[in-house]
C-alpha cells in the first residue's frame, strides 16, 4: 500500500516545542470574500464597501476577520484535527494586521502543551497556530487545544506539559490590525445604527433577533473553502453510521453565522480583535435554525487610542431557539439543551 | 432590554417626502458576478466576456442589470420591507448607468405614497429607491410598494397619498447605461444568435424551454450575497409555522432565473434598461422548477439611437409547468395556477 | 411558434469538417477560482497561492485545469450535447497554455466524426473542441464523442466517418503550459508532500482516503458556474419522470471531486498535462459520496525538461464505497457496481 497519503498525527506523533508548517498557502480574493458573504450574510459596511472602508483610514475594504480566522484554521486540520475527537477550546486569539484581497496567508503551528488522558486512550494537544501574510507579518495567533487519540494505549504518554494560557486577551493587545479611525469619515447611516462605543454598558444583553437555517450545501461550500477537510463535515456515507447519524456544520460556521447576526444590535463593532475564549457547547446540522444574542461583558478603553474602544462580547449561538430570553444554562452545571455556541470575543467599534 | 436592535418600521414611522439612507453600502466585485452566474446561469456575451464587451464600446464587461437591482433591492429590505406582509408592486425602474466590478453602490429610498388599508391594520407605503455609485451618479431607480403592518390599529394612519405613477418607462428615457455599439464588433456567433432588433415583432410568444429547479441553498446565498435579511427567506424554524409550512424563494430570484433562461430565444437583448412593472403572482419554494416564456409587447426605436432598439418584454414564469403552451390566466380574472412570475420590462438589443 | 430558440442539433445536422463557434466567450476571474475552490476542495499550492505560484516560476498563481476544462466543455452543450443521450468517451485533451484569472476563453468545435448506429435512431458524433484565449492562443484542445438522436429513422445517415484518435497522449507532447519551473523554490512542505517524481512507480496504487457528499445545490451551482446547460442536471421537474428520478450530477463534477481528492497522495502533481481518455462509468446522484483512488500506470520524463516529470495516472472514482481495497472490475467485463468514473490522464510533478 502507498504511504503518500497523509494518516495525519496521532497523540505519540506530537512534542512539545515542534513546529509545523502547514501544506497549503492561501492567497484570499474578492472572489472569497463574496462567498463569504454569500454564506453568512455579514453586513458591516467597512468590509462590505471599498468606499466606506477608504473614508476611515484604510487603504482598501478589508477582509472579514472571521474569513481570515477559517483560512489559517482550517489549513491546520490535516496535521493537528484531521482525526481529533472533540475540538476543546480556543484562547488567546489575536487579530494583528488586517488582510486584503490579494493578500496571501501562509500557516504554521507550535505545540505549547501536551497531556494524555486518565483513559490512556487519547490526549490533549496545544497548539498555538499563526498566520502570516506575505510580507512575513503576523496577521493572526491563536491557540486551540484537540482531544487527539493515541496510536498505542500500552505506551507513555510522557510527561504532562500544560500551557500558561491566558484568561482574556488584555486590552492593551488589542486594535493593532486597526488603522488610525478618521471619524469624520465614519458615516453612522451607511454603517447602520447610532451607537458607539459610550453607548454600551457591561451587563448590556443584545437578542439578535435574528435566525439562519444552514443547509448541508451551505456548510459545505464553506468548509471546502476554507480547505478545511475534517471528515465529520462532507461524508455521509461515514457520517450516517456515525454518532449523529449525519454530517456535522463545521464550529466556525456558526461562529460566523452568530458574528453576522450580531449586526443587528452591533452595527458599529465592524472588528473583531481577539478571541478570549469559546466553546462549542453542541453540535449542529443541516436543518438547524441558528440565532445568537450577545451580552457585554466589558468596555474598554484601548491605552492609546482615542479614536476606538473595546467592547468584550459574550455571544450565545442557539439552535432552533429564539433568543428574546436570553437562553443560557439549564441549570447550574449545563448549558441549555438548544445552546451550541459560547463565544467569548473582544470587538472593536469607534468612539 | 436592548433597544440597539432594529424593528424596522411599522405603517406609522413612515412620512410622505421621507428620505431614508440605507445601511451597508456595496462594493461589487467580480466575486459577485461569479456568484451570479453560479446561481442563475445567465450566458449573455456581454456581462460574460471583457473581450466581447470591449469590442462592442464598453470600457469593460458590465454586470448583469439584475445583480444590482439585487444588490440595491436587498438594502432597503430592512427599512423597507423587513416585517412587510407582501411585496405589491414595482413601477418605472430604470438603468440608468452601467455597473463595473470594483464600483460601490450606496442606496437611498424615498416615501413617495402612503394609504391606509380600510382594514386600518395594514397600510400601503410607496417608496422611491435610487442607488448611486462612487461617483455619486445615479445607476437605478425603482419605485416599489408594499403592504407594512400599522402598530395601532386605532390610531389614524392620515390621509391618504397616492403617487402617479407611470404605466411604462418610455422609450425615450431608455438607453442611457448602454454605450454607443459599435455593431462592427459585434459577434453574434460569439452572442448566441442571429435575431436582432428588426427580427422581433410585437405579438410574437417565446418559449424559452428550459426549467431550472430550485434548492434552499441556492436561495439563501442568492439572497445573503444581496445583504437582502427578509425573514421569510432563511428561517425554517419560524417558517414551519408560518402559511406554507416552508422558507419562500426571494421574488428577485425568480426574475434572474427567467431572464437568464430566456437567453434562449432573447440572446442579442443583453441590456435590461427598465422594468415597467412586475408582479409576483405566487410565492416558489425550493424544489419548485421555474420556466419562463416571453412575449414581444413591443419593438420601439429609441430616439437618438441607431445602433440599439427596445423590446418590451412580458415575461411569464411558471414552476412546474413547461411553457411550450404559452400558460397565463385560467380565466378573466385568475393566473394559472403555475404562473409565479409576471414581468413587464424593456430590454435593448442591436439593430 | 417563434424559432427563436435553439434546438440544438440532431444527427442529421452534423457534417464531417463542419467548423462550429459557440456562444458566450468567458472571461474566468479570481470569483470563478474561489467558487472552484468552494465546490471541490482543491489544495494544490501552485492554484491557491499567488507567492508560491511566482516563486517557482509563473507569472500568477494558474487557473486550476479542471476549472478551464469545465468552462471550454460547457460552452460546447448548446450545439453538441444539449440533447445527446450519452456522452461517450474523451481522446487527446492537451492543456496547451496556462490560463490566469482575467483571461477569455472562447470555444470552437470541429466535426471529425461521424457514425449512425444501427438501429438507425442514434448517431455518434465526434468532435475537436478548442479553448482559445484573449490572445487567440489554444489552451486547450480535446476531442469528445457523443450519441445523438437522429431527427429521422428512415433517412441515410450518410458514410460513417471515425477519427483516428490516440490512445494516449505522448510525453513529447505534455508540458506547454508548465513554465520553466525554478525548483530551488519550490516548498515541499507548503506544498503538502515530500514526494517527486522520482518518488512514483509504475504501477504504485494509491487510496485517496477522503468522501466528498455531493448536494444538488453543490452540482447545479458549478454545472451553472461552467455555463453548461445539459438539462439533466437541472430540471427535477423532468427528471423526476426520467429513467433515475432525479437530477443527474455533471460528470466533470466527479472528475474535479476525484481530482480534489487526489491532493492526499498526490499533493505535488499540481498540473494536469492531459487527459488521455475518460469513462463515466454509471451517473451520479445528490447523496452520493464520492470516493478516489490511483493507480501510477507510467512515469515518464519529458523530453528537453529537467525540472517536472510526468505521471500517468489512472483514477477510479467510486460512490459510496471506500477505496482502501482499490475497488475497479467486478469481473473480467463489468465494473464494479459503485464505480462511478475511470480517467487516465498525465499531471506533471516536478523532479
Amino acid at each position: 500500500m502507498s504511504t503518500k497519503t497523509n494518516p495525519s498525527n496521532s497523540f505519540e506523533d506530537f512534542s512539545v516545542g515542534q513546529h509545523i508548517v502547514h501544506a497549503t498557502p492561501r492567497s484570499i480574493t474578492h472572489g472569497d470574500a463574496s462567498l463569504y458573504t454569500a454564506l453568512f450574510g455579514p453586513r458591516f459596511a467597512v468590509q462590505s464597501s471599498e468606499v466606506f472602508a477608504k473614508a476611515i483610514g484604510y487603504t482598501q475594504a478589508p477582509l472579514d476577520d472571521m474569513l481570515v480566522f477559517h483560512m489559517v484554521f482550517g489549513k491546520t486540520v490535516p496535521d493537528i484535527s484531521l482525526n481529533a475527537i472533540a475540538n476543546l477550546g480556543y484562547a488567546d486569539c489575536r487579530f494583528l494586521k488586517p488582510v486584503f484581497p490579494g493578500d496571501t496567508v501562509s500557516t504554521t503551528s507550535e505545540v505549547i502543551g501536551l497531556k494524555e488522558n486518565s483513559n490512556r486512550q487519547t490526549g490533549t494537544v496545544y497548539v498555538r497556530s499563526t498566520g502570516k501574510n506575505q510580507h512575513g507579518g503576523t496577521v493572526l495567533e491563536f491557540v486551540r487545544w484537540v482531544m487527539v487519540r493515541k496510536r498505542d494505549e500500552t505506551a507513555s504518554g510522557g510527561e504532562a506539559v500544560m500551557p500558561e494560557l491566558p484568561a482574556q486577551v488584555t486590552p492593551e493587545a488589542l486594535g493593532t490590525a486597526l488603522p488610525p479611525l478618521n471619524l469624520q469619515g465614519y458615516d453612522l447611516a451607511l454603517a447602520g445604527s447610532p451607537h458607539r462605543f459610550g453607548d454600551y454598558t457591561a451587563g448590556e444583553k443584545i437578542d439578535h433577533v435574528d435566525g439562519m437555517t444552514i443547509e448541508d450545501a451551505e456548510h459545505q461550500i464553506a468548509a471546502r473553502l476554507f480547505q478545511n477537510t475534517a471528515k465529520v463535515h462532507f461524508n455521509l456515507h461515514t457520517e450516517a453510521q456515525g454518532r449523529f447519524g449525519k454530517r456535522i456544520v463545521y464550529g466556525g460556521h456558526i461562529i460566523s453565522l452568530a458574528r453576522a447576526l450580531s449586526f443587528n444590535g452591533l452595527a458599529n463593532a465592524f472588528h473583531v480583535a481577539a478571541i478570549n475564549g469559546g466553546r462549542h457547547v453542541a453540535p449542529s446540522f443541516a436543518g438547524d435554525t441558528i440565532y445568537a444574542w450577545s451580552e457585554i461583558l466589558e468596555t474598554a478603553p484601548i491605552p492609546g487610542r482615542d479614536d476606538a474602544g473595546a467592547l468584550r462580547i459574550r455571544s450565545i449561538a442557539t439552535k432552533n431557539k429564539p433568543c428574546a430570553d436570553f437562553p443560557m444554562m439549564k441549570d447550574a452545571k449545563a448549558y441549555d439543551d438548544n445552546v451550541v455556541l459560547d463565544l467569548d470575543y473582544w470587538a472593536l467599534i469607534p468612539v
